[in-house]
């Protein structure tokens, strides 16, 4: 089969590999459609590892998928040939103690594509579980479909975040993670958001997401303590989201939050972060921190399907796969006025 | 003072009466601009009690207002002359438990506008509490600003409903509270929202609150468990609201509830209802239970002001004061193209 | 394997019966030590069916069980040959969606042992998954261990009631299931349990597991409204657990009830019960229902090593297995200074 | 009145002192039985100040108080002449928007006792209102009364735990408020606590508290990761009390966490924390931050009554009044077989 393979010493190619084709009595053959390249993906192809994971053989890359089934495994029911879906790229031990709990996401043994060894899903079609894909609404595209991997990080977080209705939240860093907790937060509750970057183009993105109830903040050039101030009228947000993974900006997250606030850490700082005990305690701050998602697929395409979470704005730029290496080069260099890369794979 | 006075011999009259007028320190003065007549309105004006609150002197009807600040007491800040405001008509006990705990609504000695023996607001003006006053955004008008109190009781269903984004609903009843429940569980992260009646005038009200997420269901001509299980893919809903008080409704909230999934009883029904305790075990559902309202004003607000409420197309009927009989004899008539019936204060 | 086998014409006997003994590789063999009878299964041998389930095919009874583990599947990790354990009867499918969100115990494909197909566990031995097995600390007896299954009702129940330390809780019917929520609500961080029932020495059992936290009433004969005021000055209880199944019991859950009470229905009553939801609603009462258990085992167990909860003095009456016709007669005439009865296996 | 007074010069004598003594309505006038030193206490004794709370006039100390009701407000129900009651110390505005859902104690505008301005309770007697005074049961001291302030710190973390029945916790730190955490959580429902600390002889005290729930851990010459690991047979705690206030300790808070596990600051570092945010999101912790206690008092209370809770093993020092200020030199200079040091007053 022809995939886009990373190989140990970070050359990039479309070749052949031999791949795991075997079709289970539970699982599903699915041809890919499209394909989002992640923030992972490029890391691995310009560094050849992420923490532990490294690449130590030949890895297909991608992990944002969606696509058509094309071969049903036998105990297959609630699918039928030709279903348009996308799929959860990670695949827990169902009988593991996070499993049974709830929190599949936090099985040490989860597969998970395009994670050393696991391969990705950047090649003609692929095996997977039936009850881990999910079948897209008429109104959903294969590019939107290939959307609900990120989007359901956001998703996880606005869940986790409890939101009651009419609060508002705080979302901090505007790249795809930030952008489509944005999305999520308001999809799930919230008013309004206000979301800070550094980055104009990116914010102005952000503020065309829904122009009503996003304010945007250059903290290069702006005052956020003074936004939230007359947004909430001086209370502080109900829940700031940190998307940016940044340390500065994860030491500030009390800083402009209400009594009895909630925090949720999505992006993932390169280290330990300055941390203000006292200041959360005197807010009886509650913090969550998330990894990953867990059952939350369905949901956000319901929001997809009742348009209440429109994903077109944040798919900027689309490539066909025999371009994956320019895709994946573009990637890298991402210019400010992008969102999100994808590649459509051939007929 | 000229006001709209109920007898407890059931005449209703405009006359001069005696009101509380002492402002004190912590007090606004408001101007009444609009009311609205709420259904417990109405059945005191027709049958003189409801429950053990029976109306043995006269009374001034109405609780649901918005106004503008006319005087100032002593020690307020955060209001000025002018500000456009709506009020909570229930004033608690600030020490008893319940306040202190989060659940002022549930503290027996709430004074309660138009709940004998407390006056309401069918007057030109009235006392209040600063700390039960909201502004009103620029874009709310004094007609949806009366309305916040109504959709109070549907914030609050929604907000103990722990709604998670994405989840389905379903809403039984049609009435201002279901109507008003639909807006606030959409806002406040649902999805889709089925809403049932046998009103055909009135669903289609609550289709066009937001046509892409309402699936309407006239239970009189039409299979309930079709529906849901069509928007669901038999799943079944996440969230029961019955708003419907009807009794033989609320014995079937589980019907149609997916696993762990939760119910509010929002409505009141007459009496005891049939309740099937092992339906609700095998899905372990959660029910809730909801009076009236605490500390959801200003999140209402906030969904108003940033266009995620529109209550507009509930204020289907307006009144001069001069016509407030007429007004009152308009809804207990109340026709199904009608929703709610306001009373607005001449200059 | 010699077993005790209910025909479907409801004779019991202990005889040779065929049973699966195929040892998976993430499965225990287990010989069987100590079985409880449950009231489930006195119901199948006096009746022949609860509910939908019906006995058509000989069925082996028993699922509350303890035993030592005899062969080991080869993938199975920390179990040793010897291992003291006890087992949970029901296995769901771990790919449902009720498992994979936490909720396996509403999972319809469930397998649970002694309920029709399936055979239970009065038979000297048997295989089971590892993941469903638990060892037992050295300071619980293999009667004790047979235990933990009606414990883990008790358990389930205190945990959904989300119990705030310091809680007073009620509960209603002092049988096995009554008596294990008094340990579990206790153990669970309740102060006080006010435990009701007509029946005077399961009220004496009751009050020796914990003379001065359990306050019994004898509602023939004593005022439990009376009892309730006395013991929470006049608030009421925090939590109601409801484990009688009784129908007048049940349409009384509200009545004792504090404002932001919890109401968890334990007990299954044999038709719908009157509600009474406007009392409700002016308490803001939260009702759990709540079916089975998932993921209590290990929490029942890490609970009675410490002490903290003595399942001893509820276990009552134990014959060996030669006499398990004797022991059900017993049980199915259960006199009311028993509470639990066990068959021991033999060597 | 004679009273403890600390000088703005850190002087500290019995001297007379003019303290607001009229009785409002809804206040009660108690005689001071017993009153504990507070680290707090001896820290404005040492320094003068506590963050920006600076001694500038003369200030009456202490505020773990119990004592005698002599006197009753005009509307006071509930209390009789001679009650034996222990006190809250801070009292909100009950009309801050804190108050009203539930958060009083992070009302900024509290009043709390030996906090500059406020007076403390170091006299004969004081003027306190009702509602924040609580009738001790018969079988509590008053000493053990005059424990129930550093004990709703703990009852108040175990709350916010959301303990589920037999989790287990890590008490990090064993000064008075890491013991009365390690009660509050045993009576919450967790089966077993480890406490840490490098105090040999303050280890044994908690180990007494409970000696079958209790282990402790001298982390300068034991491994913590061992004995979690044992305890817990490798899951990890299921909740983490950080009551040292040392920023080290504070770091490693998510090192002994299983996943899914709660974390809650109690202890105060004096400056930001190292805080590693990835170890936090692999687990999904959630972070609670509690700062002093809110609707805690009678539930704590509640378990001193029933016995699940005793606080006298703590009170190891006791002083007349007359040796007031010996007592403090004492509290200043603590020994490590100290946990908490008391002042008498007399008749």
């Amino acid at each position: 089969m022809k995939a886009l393979v990373l190989e140990p010493d970070l050359r990039l190619a479309i070749r052949d590999i031999q791949l795991p084709e075997t079709l289970g009595p539970k699982d599903l053959r699915i041809k890919i459609h499209s394909v989002g390249i992640c923030g992972s993906d490029v890391h691995y192809y310009k560094h050849g590892s992420i923490g532990p994971f490294v690449v130590r053989e030949p890895m297909v890359l991608g992990h944002e998928a969606s696509g058509t089934v094309i071969e049903l495994g036998a105990e297959v029911k609630n699918f039928k040939l030709g279903d348009r879906v996308c799929m959860e790229p990670g695949i827990p031990d169902a009988e593991s103690e996070q499993s049974r709990t709830g929190y599949y996401n936090l099985d040490p043994a989860v597969r998970f594509w395009a994670t050393p060894p696991i391969h990705g899903v950047l090649c003609p079609s692929v095996v997977h579980p039936a009850s881990f894909t999910y079948k897209l609404p008429d109104n959903v595209s294969f590019a939107e479909g290939a959307m609900v991997e990120p989007l359901a990080v956001g998703m996880h977080a606005a869940t986790k975040a409890v939101i009651r209705p009419g609060d508002v939240a705080l979302v901090i860093g505007s790249g795809t993670i930030g952008m489509v907790t944005v999305l999520a937060a308001l999809a799930g509750g919230c008013s309004k958001v206000i979301l800070s970057d550094v980055q104009t183009e990116k914010l102005a993105i952000g503020k065309s997401l829904a122009p009503e109830s996003v304010f945007t903040v250059n903290v290069a050039s702006e005052s956020l303590g003074d936004v939230v101030a007359a947004v909430t009228g001086g209370r502080g947000v109900d829940v700031v989201f940190e998307c940016s993974g940044n340390g500065r900006a994860a030491a500030s997250v009390f800083e402009h939050l209400a009594f009895a606030g909630r925090v949720v850490f999505v992006g993932m700082p390169a280290g330990p972060v300055s941390y203000d005990v006292v200041a959360a305690q005197l807010k009886e701050a509650r913090v969550e921190h998330v990894f990953r998602y867990a059952n939350v697929y369905a949901k956000a395409l319901s929001l997809m399907g009742s348009g209440k979470i429109d994903l077109k704005p944040l798919i900027t730029d689309s490539f066909g796969f025999e371009d994956s290496i320019e895709a994946f080069d573009f990637a890298a260099a991402m210019p400010p006025s992008s969102v999100k890369v994808q590649i459509v794979m051939g007929e």
